[in-house]
């Protein structure tokens, strides 16, 4: 198979961003990524968009074509692809199977998100649309209702403890806090995140990510085009997958795992031709505590059950054996919904090209990510190697 | 390059759908694909669909998982692609790339929406999110206002007149007449388009196409795969083409051409080795009567400006050298704004296959269709052929 790379990465600092709009942010690390990568612009010869609900959010789809116009890259393919949270990795992925396709050469993915915007309803109430409507939301769930339920489960088959949970924001924090991009970079403490307002028992307000305004954006290369590029080290597309699972909890074959991120990261470590034992860090999906816990599990990093431990033994740190969300994860970096994904490849790659200042895990030369839309209705993963 | 097929097609009704929700929509007209196609659910690999504006028609984004789970696929990887009204060409055009880069073999790729449950809002008010919503929804300007500006601009410049834009809506009535699936199967007179309510001058109630429920699925496979099915003879993809404008008007270099349309069209043109004489029907984007003129043009069916008077001949027509829209287009069969773009695909193998019926285009083996967004920031082509 041909091989992909990714040769340009942007990000705009995540934040609430009230001087800034969605195609501000979007053009912001847009440019980043092209500077980033030494590439002329006319030699972009597609755009791919995630953005969960700009609709909503700011009453703007087609956010496609504008993010190409307001980049300059007109008239080039642009497309906007959605699965609630996991919307920028679908980006990300029909990105690279365009280049597989041969249909392109040099194509950028992006995500962007502005939620501080909304007038008449509040970013939960929108969010909850990436929920089952008929099931879920019109019954007045929310999302860390949802996942509390799931925290429930976990905590009562495997014993899963409440400072286990807060553990995973007491670490993602403690790498945010060196991001100079991440919305709240400092450090937390266990008994801040058990201390915290209660927001759906027994997840607190310390175990959620936030609502963040932001971008980010890469450059994706065939083998032979990111031969021109000499600016960094490409960092290579091994594995991609992704999966589906029922938007509806109460349709879901079990509540102690994601069966989406296993079937995707199955797919992935077969393309990869690799198990987990062989990555070296990983970005998942934090959008609550528990989802950490889930996907160190589902992606077999631990075994089933044993997420909460592995967590509390601190082998998820920066120098622990699989170093998870070692930029802050969505809880300190911010979550802003459709751009989650590509900021996630973003960090990897930083990471696995070796120059990321007091961020760096040294020696990490594979990673992984997972993103995670809805409550785990979708999931991708990607798998990233450096050559170097 | 690889070749990929057209395997299986199915449509809902298109309609005011009171007691049909998206989900059986979308489930309905995938139902119809699969037994059409003659596959094994199990042999489906992936799902795109395309879908402009959920969120705030329905309040369910997200809806790559849901249509999954409902068909009984999980747990493919399941997408959604947005560019407003082009929303489930693009779909179409991603499951292509995707069968092309390797990574599956058979897919679906379907288009749906439905625009009758609003509450709180029109849905005129949703499709201007289509728009740049800086500069022309939040200036309170409509779809039906934008396509007036450009009508008004080619009537001025080329003497288009009146009548001619009426006879669009005539051909297109006359044609869906005959179409079991159209919302409005009936003929109209041009003297009813010239006396139905004025909505934007010169625009005409029966130059606009409808607000409309209905979903449409189309399996796609490569050569490989397409050959263990033998419901019917597989129609190939021999070009495919997408293109951006920018969202707002007043950013045009042209108000007389779509730009996109043009550039979409010479890239699907190159591909398939063809031009517009080796084309013997057309779907087009009749979203208004103006937009079916400007695409025989810009599609190099007749030459700039002449479109009025290539209408005006009956060229267009079901015996004319050129027929478009042959099965009723949009202003006919109805636009649910999402499911149009595979609706056109679904359609255009139907006439290829030769087993349409009283709709038959005698003779038909080479077919284009082409799917519009907004006022036309975003356009997609696709050629298809029948090797029978």
């Amino acid at each position: 198979m041909k091989r992909v790379a990714v040769i340009g990465i942007g990000q705009t600092k995540f934040d609430e961003h009230w001087s800034k709009s969605l195609r501000d942010l979007s053009t912001e690390a847009g440019s980043l990524a092209v500077h980033d990568a030494g590439v002329n612009p006319k030699e972009i010869k597609a755009l791919f968009i995630g953005n969960m609900s700009a609709g909503r959010f700011v009453s703007q789809e087609h956010l496609s074509s504008l993010a190409a116009d307001q980049s300059g890259l007109l008239p080039i393919p642009a497309t906007r692809c959605e699965a609630a949270c996991a919307s920028s990795a679908l980006a990300f992925r029909q990105a690279y199977m365009s280049i597989l396709s041969g249909q392109h050469d040099i194509v950028v993915a992006a995500g962007a998100e502005k939620m501080t915007d909304m007038r008449g309803e509040s970013a939960s109430a929108a969010l909850m649309a990436a929920a089952d409507q008929e099931w879920e939301s019109a019954m007045g769930l929310t999302f860390v209702g949802l996942y509390a339920l799931l925290t429930q489960a976990h905590m009562q088959r495997f014993g899963t403890t409440r400072e286990q949970l807060a553990l995973v924001s007491v670490n993602n924090h403690r790498n945010g806090a060196l991001n100079e991009k991440a919305q709240f970079p400092f450090e937390i403490t266990i008994e801040q995140v058990l201390k915290s307002p209660m927001i759906a028992d027994p997840l607190r307000l310390l175990d959620c990510s936030p609502i963040t305004d932001g971008a980010a954006a890469v450059i994706l290369a065939s083998e032979e085009a990111a031969k021109k590029f000499d600016n960094h080290n490409p960092i290579w597309i091994e594995g991609s997958g992704q999966a589906s699972d029922s938007l509806a909890l109460h349709d879901r074959q079990s509540l102690t795992e994601m069966l989406a991120t296993k079937a995707a990261v199955k797919t992935a470590y077969e393309q990869a031709g690799m198990g987990p034992k062989s990555i070296d860090i990983a970005e998942v999906h934090d959008c609550f505590s528990i989802n950490e816990i889930l996907a160190i599990e589902d992606l077999g990093f631990c075994r089933k059950g044993e997420g909460g431990s592995f967590v509390e033994q601190g082998r998820i740190a920066r120098n622990g054996e699989m170093p998870v969300n070692t930029t802050g994860g969505l809880k300190s970096i911010g979550h802003p919904v459709g751009a989650t994904g590509v900021r996630q490849i973003a960090d990897l790659v930083k990471q696995l090209r070796g120059d990321y200042g007091s961020l760096q895990v040294r020696g990490a030369r594979t990673g992984l990510a997972l993103n995670v839309g809805g409550s785990g209705a979708t999931a991708v993963v990607h798998i990233l190697r450096s050559d170097g």
